[in-house]
Order: C-alpha cells, then structure tokens, then sequence
C-alpha cells in the first residue's frame, strides 16, 4: 500500500512530484523518493526513510529534471529501510519503478529467472524491474515491449510507473487492481494514485483499467492492453475545493475534522433532501433497492463500524434484513446468499483492496451494488452500479472522523427512501431531517465542551496501557469505534466489548484503575450496562458513563443531547474522538499521521 | 453471579456446606461466608474475603450446627469486601440470607422503604434481609409470609436461601432466573446452585421453577407458588462419574483438561455414530431441523467462539443458512428473524443467564429450540425442546478446552445429519468420524509436543504485556478464541483478529517483538495470511507461524496434522490452549481460577 505520481515534460518536475506526494502520504509514510532526469544527461535518484519532509530536505536546488516517478510507501514486503525504498532500479541502471501493490509470485519468478540476479533489496518491486533489465537485454526488447513480457508473468496486484534511462522521452504505466489515472496537461502529463495528488497542475484525468499499458510522452497518451491493442478514452473533469485542504489554525487535521461534522449532518440534509424533507435517490438505485431480498453491507476497519450501525437502520425503518461483513473475510468465504442480494460497499476512500476484491467477486456473479464512498471519482465508485456520496469534505487525518459520522448518516437517508417506498411506518415516523438535526445539535455540544473531554482524557487515559469501551446495541457499535481511535492515534491498547460479554472472559483484564468507558443511550438495555459496569468497578476499573440526557443519573461524567437510540453514535462517537485525540496530543505524538498506518489501505 | 447451598436436618452441616461450596468455587470466588445454628441456641456467622480455604480456616471446631447455609460470591454489586460477603443478616439479627443473582430495583425499594434502616453494605441482597425482617416486624408476619411480601416487590434475578433465627426449624428457598435445585435426602434435606454441591449427599433432586417458594424441613419439601398454592413435583435422580472429579497427578485442571479431547473427540464418535458410521439424532430434533428455514447460534464467551466455526459447517455441509448471535446483544435487539427459525443454544454450564434469557423469548415467540450443553440436567437443557450433550466430562478449571472442541464436534455432527437428511453432496463427501478421528489425532500430536509448546510460550508470552492472534476463515475463528484463553488466565491483553483487518487501524499497535501468532491452516487464504504477517514483521512484530501440513513452508514454528479446514480449529485451539496455559503456569498465576472470572455465568 503506497502511493505513486509521475509526470513528463514540465521543468518543475522534482517540484511537481514532491508536491503530489505530500498529498498521497495519507497512502503510507515508511519512505519515499524520486527519480528524476533532464533528458539532457543528468539523472538523480533520491530516497529515505520516513515523511516526505525527509526526502525534501535531502533534495538539493541541483536536482531537477522534465521527466520522473515518486513514491510514498506502506511497507508490505521488508522494513522501512532505505534499500527497501522506491524507485527501485535495475543492475544496469537503465530501468528505474515505482510500485504500489503486491506481487504475490516474486519469490517463484526470482527462483525461475534471477538465480544469477543480485538483489539489494528485499521487495518484490526490485523483482520485477530486474526482470525487465533481464529481457530488455536479453531479447533485445525496447521498454515497453519488455515491461509487457514482464506484466504477463507477474501474479497480484500493481500500479507501476517506469522510466528507461537510455529513452527518457516517455513513462510508462500500468495497473492491476491497484488504483492509478492519468492526468492530461497542456504540453506534459502525469499520472498518480489519486488525483488529488494533481490537481495542483490539471482537473482533467483519464482512467486506467486492469492489465493496461499507458505510455506518456510530453504531448500523447496512449493505452494499450497487453495484448498491444490500442484503446481510446476520453478525460472526465474532477473537481475539488481547495480551500477544504488547509487546516488553518488548527494544531492538527483531525480537531478540525471533528469540528466539521456539525457542518457536514447539516450539508448531507441539503444534499439528499428536497424542500419538502424527502429523499431523494436516483429512481434506478431506489429501483434496484425495491428489487434486493437482503442487503450486504461490506466494509473494513472504521467503515465496518459505521456499517454495524446501518443493520437496524434498514431492518427497522426499511424492514429488509441486513448482513455486514468485512470485505477481507467475506470475498474469500461466502457465506450462503439470499437469493436476491443487493452490496452496499461503505469505504471512505473508495479504494479499500479488501472491498474491492468482493465488489468483483459479486459483479462476477451479476448482483447490483452501490458504493458510498467519500470520494466521487474513486475505483470502487466508478466500478459500482450506484454510488452515493459522503459530502464530507477532504478527510486528511488518518483517522477517520466526520467519514464515520456521514457514512451513518447516508445510510440512515437511504433506509429511509427506501422504507418510505415499502410504506413502512416505521419510516413515515422516522423524521430523518430532524434526526441529522439533533445530532448536528448534540455533536456541537460536546466540541463546545473540548475542556471538560480534555480533562476526562486526563484522568481516564493519561498513563494506562489498555482501556474499554462497553455497550449495547448501537452503543456496542460506538465501542468499537472509539476504542479503535484510541488504538489508532494513541497506542493505546483498547478494546470495545458488548457490555455484556465482558464477563465471559475478558473481565479478567480488569486491575485498579483499568478505565472503562460505558456508553448508555439505549433505553432498553440502559440498566444492564449500569450494572456491567458496576461488575468492572467492584473489581477496582474506573468507569467512564457516557448516558444519554433521557437516561443520565447524578454522577454521570458527561451527558449528550437527544436522539433516537438507533443514530446515537453519531453523536457520542463525537467523545470517543476526542477523548482518543487529547489522549495522543497530551502523550505528544503525530495525532493526524500515526505510526504504522495509511489513510487508503490498497493492499488486501 | 454467585453460588448458594443450604442444608436442614445434619448434625454435620458445617461440613456439607464447607464441601458444597468448594464445588461450587466455579461459580465466584471473591468472597464466601456460612450461618449454622444447633437449633439449640446456638449460631455462628462467618464470611471471609477470597477463596473457599480461606473460610475454611476460620471455622474453628465449636462452629457446629444442624441447619445452614452458605455462599461463594462472584461480586456483582459493590466490592469484595466481608461486609458485601454473603449470608447478609437483617439489623435484628433474625434473618439470614443468602443470594445469588441481581435485584435491579434495590436502591429504590431501599428509598421506598427503608430510609431509616442503616445498611452495612452496599449489596442488593442486604436491601432484601431488611426488607424481609421490616415485614416481619412491622405486620407480625412469619418468616414465610414476609418472604413472600417481599418478593412479590422484587424485580431481577435471584436464588434466594433464608433461616429465621427465632425459629430454625425450616430451611425458605427461592427463585428466579437464577439457578437452584432442591437435593432430598433420608431425614435431611439440601439446596443449591448446582446438583455437583450435594452429589457427596443425594443423587435425588427437585427441580425449582421461578417464582416459587419452598420450605424445607428435616423430613419435608413444601413448593408454594407466590399465591401461596401447593404444587407437587418428583424428583429425579442425577447420575455422575465421580472419577471424573479428580486431576490427578496434573498441577491443574486445565492441564489434564486438555489432554482429555482427543479422548473427547472418540467418545462423540462413539455417542452419536451408529455402526455404519451414520449419526443418530432423535427423530423430532431432526424434523425440527429439516423445518427450519434459518439457524441462530445463540452463545457467549468460548461458546460464542464455538458457534462461530458452526456457521460454515450448517451452510457448507447442510446447506442451511446460519447466524451466530451474542445472547447479550440478540435478546435486547433482535434482528429481522427468518419465517421459521429455529435456535441452537451453546453453553458449557447450560445456566448461561445471557443465552437462557433469549431462550424464554424465542419460547415466547413459539420459535423450536436445540440446546448443546455439557450438563443434561441444566435449566437450558430442560427449558429447550431438544438437548444434546457434549459428553466432555466434568470441566472444573475456569477457562473452558474440552467443552470448546466438544461444542465443534456436535456442530459437525447435527450438520452432518442435517445434511445427510437433505441429501446435501457436500453432507456425503464429509467424513465426520473420519475427521473427528483426524481431529483427535492432530490434538494428540501437539499434546505430545508440550516442551516445544512451553518454549515458543516462554519465547513470545514471556514479559509481554498484548499479542495479537491473526487468520482467516476458521482461523479467524480460532484467533478469537486463542486470544481469550490467553487473556483470561494470563491477563496478557491479547485480541483475536481476521488477518485483513488488522491494517485497518490496529497495526498501530506493532511494536518491536509484539507478538503476533497466524494461523495458516486454510488453503484459500494461507498466502493472504502470510502477506499481513510480513506487513506485521515489516514494523518489528514476531509472528509464531501455526501451519497446517500441507500449507507448512521453512521457518514455520508449529505445523499441525491434515484435517478439513471447517474443522481445524479441533487442532488448532490445542496449541493456543497450551500457549496460553504454560504462560499463566509460568508467571505463576492459578491457572484453573483465574482473577475476576467465574465458570458459570448466571447474571446478564
């Protein structure tokens, strides 16, 4: 999981691919580097380990050059280290790559070609650009010709982007299940995993499909597919406000994206409602919807959460039974299928490799899917039948915040259209204009009380090793999730516990002062979690009650607004944010970047 | 979540007491207390913090008596302390109590009545004495009646065992939701949580059914319901190995309880199997089964890890679409259910208050119920319309092995009859006692490499504080359970994860030499598994590779004997079961009793 960006014909272009990869480093920030080369003579290949600000201030004024490749890694084969850094370049020092993705044959190829190769690293990347060295030699093979011999070898998954020191006038790309496009310049092209990544130099971009070959020079694009048919494709026009992308005076991208979720319940209203408060779905999807005798909700990570949340969401207002699986298990065993199922992919970037695995797995077998994604213009919103759109804004914490919250908010709009068109009452009941409203409401309540949740943060998470969170129902849903922020951005080791499994094992775990967050805004089961907690406390934890206003007892540490039980974690999760985020920021570390992790994870 | 026993009518009372709790230690062990009396004016109340030998040191020769009762307490409401220790007394000195279960209303039957009595604990069981001895007191009623006044006020679970002081000629026993069973004796008589208390006195016991009243005397058992209408009922006899009870030359239970499976795995064969190699279901369970359209698993805890790997065995071998349910979560919030469903049931004790509570719903709702239990004659097994036994043995150590892998092997069993009886190919090419003769012979190989498996322990549990367990598939499932036998005896807090998921957020949590064990046993995904162990390796973590032969590559550190993927976790649990146990054995924890936890959990 990485991120790559090229570019040709532009005299900036050291500038131009360090400014793309400082937008991709939500895909990864192991390492990075570049290639660059004036087509004049003189060539620089520059990598270190860590940020991009590393590689930056290693890149001297002399390093310039019209054609190059980058690259923001995610290590997935061998450590973080320099020799394992891209680009990687073959022994003769002609070819120069960049890749993104997995090969999942390059032990066997290495065995079966490269015996007498020697290798300086230990990716499957180097394995591949020895291998076009080894035939362009051998066969006598241009560039292109024996990047094709190679992409017919090489099993899984690859964006490459490739560059032949002795013909610097054209790079050359191809992908495999990993996401590229192309970005169409006036005078000079470039290419990238994304296209924020470009849109600094252009808006116009031109997709890539599997097993494609695009060779760029500074005027021409060209797509072939490896059988060496040439394909035309038209650009499409991406738009994006820049002005979402500053995080002005905020200390961290995240703070500022918590801050925003008031603002985005409030613009999903305006963008799914008509005046009436109805609404509005394309009539094809609400068709397809009608048609499906149960739904799969397929996610990973933060979006499996937020999916969670949309099971009694459709089973309640809708009444159609609702499955949520996570993609990396589901697409390998698939459970038996109802018989007219219908995907729903929820994924922030539109790029997860898990959920994109299943979404070709099931339009193999001819059900229709929709993708709720936060990006328009991404692989799993393109690929899909339908998609819809978070209206969140650029995302650039890695952890995902007000992604969370609209992903639960689209799905609460949808059951809605949905059980409105099944005449379900409980539908007609379910005022969703109302609903955003309220949480839009209780959401800034909590951001305008930053102090007392800091101070909670404090006293809760300020030295422990673990923590937990317990509920039930969708209160066990927002455990989850707030114990992977905790996880996420502070180390700690937090886990989210159906408040009542807790005692069948893990209660064990419980020492003096363990913390335990108790989230209490279900009505039905409020005095079960009470006493849950009262179990933990007899063993000596500090628990943490988080209760709705309705349910709030004197000594409760923080009490939220009202809403209905079935859309209360867009409201607490606003707590488990920011409790995660002061727990880091007081521990001081990188809140928006942290270790081990990228934004968009495009491996499987 | 506690355990009563209570005796009338035995000049050695003390000891029978003594000798029914130590059996029921299972069931808590936070505090245990007893309250005999001669019936010639003499008595003693005795109560100490901790285990069973600890109470067992205070009673000096002189404590003596000829009715009693006793409790081991798991701490539900307020600390460990020997003023929440049972029996509670009332401020009078009268009456004696004690309790296992959870009176939800007890602060407001305090507020409503006993404002001006002073408590000397903060247990709901002490709000119960009060309120039994103001009754008595404040309306001249007999100890009987104002039990019955007072339960009528009552709301939650309780097993209630109460003497009155002026006059202990009888023996008042109670129920609700929690268990107890009447022992009837030759000129004595007995109660108690659990049949194993008495086994030592009677073989003949009476069930009790909520909301009744009984009185025993030294020659009688009165049931009452709480109209105060006499009912009649027989007892029945219960019939156990004692053998069964000892371990031996082992250290501890669990030891010896692990090297029982394979012994577990024939004796299922022999159980169900007829000579041909066919499985006997009774005749209505298979009806019941073949009418169903859907199969809930309903479990908790270890049982919950077990009905997981059931999934793809009803579907894949019977061809029966199955979900597994948290009873915690299901019962609270059900879920769209099928047109005609039917529940399996899975718990150890059969007393599990969290499935047992779902149980009465479903009942309610006219829905067949299966229950697949260790113990025949638990209130799961006798409220369900079928029961099927594990045939595992008594399991006494807190952590659960056997009844785990025996839980699997009645699973493959029914959806092997299942599917025989739907004629379902995949039924026929399934070998069941083939593979259960597998299964016993892979736990028999890694149980003969116990040295090996006490050195990788040392090597990766040594000094850690967390560890991860990673797979797919089944090995997913098997993750989730490894981990908690880790958690529950050794405290480590371990987390079980599907191997894709583990980038999407808790990667974060990789440090050097984290240790992270992958389990390889499922063709379909092995390389999958792998790849997010390189990524783990990739960021200083340890992986234990765990491979099945066929998957096994150099450098694999345990490699496990052929079995069919659906049930490799019959093997591989095994190495989990002894990682877990030499690192609780090694840091020099009770292994079989571990903090916090109780064998039977029979509070929600």
């Amino acid at each position: 999981m990485c991120g790559i960006v090229g570019v040709i014909g532009r005299d900036d272009a050291t500038q131009v691919l360090l400014n793309g990869l400082e937008k991709l480093e939500y895909r990864g920030y192991d390492s990075a580097g570049v290639y660059v080369n004036d087509q004049n003579g003189h060539d620089y290949l520059v990598k270190r380990v860590g940020r991009i600000k590393n590689l930056e201030a290693a890149l001297t004024p002399e390093i310039q050059g019209s054609i190059g490749i980058g690259h923001t890694r995610w290590a997935t084969n061998g450590a973080p280290t320099e020799a394992n850094a891209h680009p990687h370049v073959s022994n003769d020092g002609r070819f120069y790559l960049v890749h993104n993705g997995v090969v999942t044959n390059a032990q066997t190829l290495r065995q079966e070609y490269l015996t007498d190769v020697e290798l300086h690293s230990s990716t499957d990347t180097e394995v591949v650009v020895q291998l076009i060295a080894l035939f362009a030699q051998q066969d006598g093979l241009d560039a292109k010709a024996a990047l094709r011999k190679t992409l017919k070898l090489v099993e899984g998954s690859y964006a490459f982007s490739l560059v032949d020191r002795n013909q610097p006038d054209a790079l050359y790309v191809a992908k495999n299940k990993s996401p590229l496009l192309i970005g169409k310049g006036d005078g000079f092209n470039v290419v990238a995993s994304d296209a924020l990544a470009m849109l600094d130099v252009t808006n116009q971009f031109i997709e890539v499909k599997d097993e494609e070959i695009v060779t760029l020079t500074k005027t021409d694009i060209t797509i072939e597919n490896l059988a060496g048919t040439q394909i035309q494709r038209n650009a499409f026009t991406v738009k994006m406000d820049a002005a979402d992308l500053g995080k002005g005076t905020y200390p961290f991208y995240m703070l500022k994206e918590v801050d925003e979720q008031p603002v985005v319940m409030h613009r999903l209203a305006e963008k799914y409602l008509d005046a009436k408060g109805n609404v509005v779905l394309p009539a094809d999807l609400l068709d397809a919807l009608k048609q499906a005798d149960r739904l799969y909700i397929v996610a990973a990570g933060t979006s499996y959460h937020a999916g969670l949340v949309g099971k009694p969401l459709f089973e309640q207002l809708a009444g159609i039974p609702t499955e949520v699986v996570l993609g990396s298990e589901f697409g390998y065993h698939m459970p038996m299928l109802s018989k007219k199922p219908m995907f729903i992919f929820l994924s922030q970037s539109g790029e997860t490799a898990d959920s994109r695995q299943v979404l070709v797995k099931t339009k193999a077998l001819g059900y229709p899917a929709l993708t709720i994604t936060n990006v328009g213009t991404s692989t799993l919103a393109r690929e899909a039948d339908f998609a819809l759109e978070l209206y969140a804004g650029p995302e650039i914490a890695v952890a995902s915040t007000k992604a969370y919250t609209a992903q639960i908010g689209v799905e609460a709009l949808v059951a809605k259209a949905l059980g409105t068109a099944f005449n379900q009452p409980a539908a007609k009941q379910f005022d969703v204009a109302h609903q955003l409203a309220l949480a839009a409401d209780g959401q800034q309540a909590l951001i305008d009380q930053k102090e007392h949740l800091h101070d909670l943060a404090k006293d809760m998470f300020a030295t422990t090793r673990n923590a937990f969170f317990i509920g039930r129902g969708t209160d066990y849903f927002v455990s989850l999730e707030a114990a992977l922020k905790l996880k996420e951005i502070s180390y700690v080791q937090a886990e989210g516990f159906a408040a009542g499994e807790l005692k069948h094992g893990t209660i064990a775990l419980i020492e003096d002062n363990t913390p335990v967050v108790a989230f209490i805004t279900d009505p039905v089961t409020a005095e079960h979690t009470r006493a849950n907690g009262q179990e933990v406390q007899a063993r000596g934890g500090k628990v943490l009650h988080i209760a709705a206003h309705d349910l709030a007892k004197d000594g409760d540490e923080l009490v939220i607004g009202d809403i209905d039980p079935l859309l209360s974690p867009l409201v607490t999760i606003v707590a488990g944010q920011l409790l995660a985020y002061y727990t880091s920021y007081d521990r001081g570390y990188d809140v928006d970047k942290p270790r081990n992790l990228a934004k968009s994870v495009t491996v499987e």
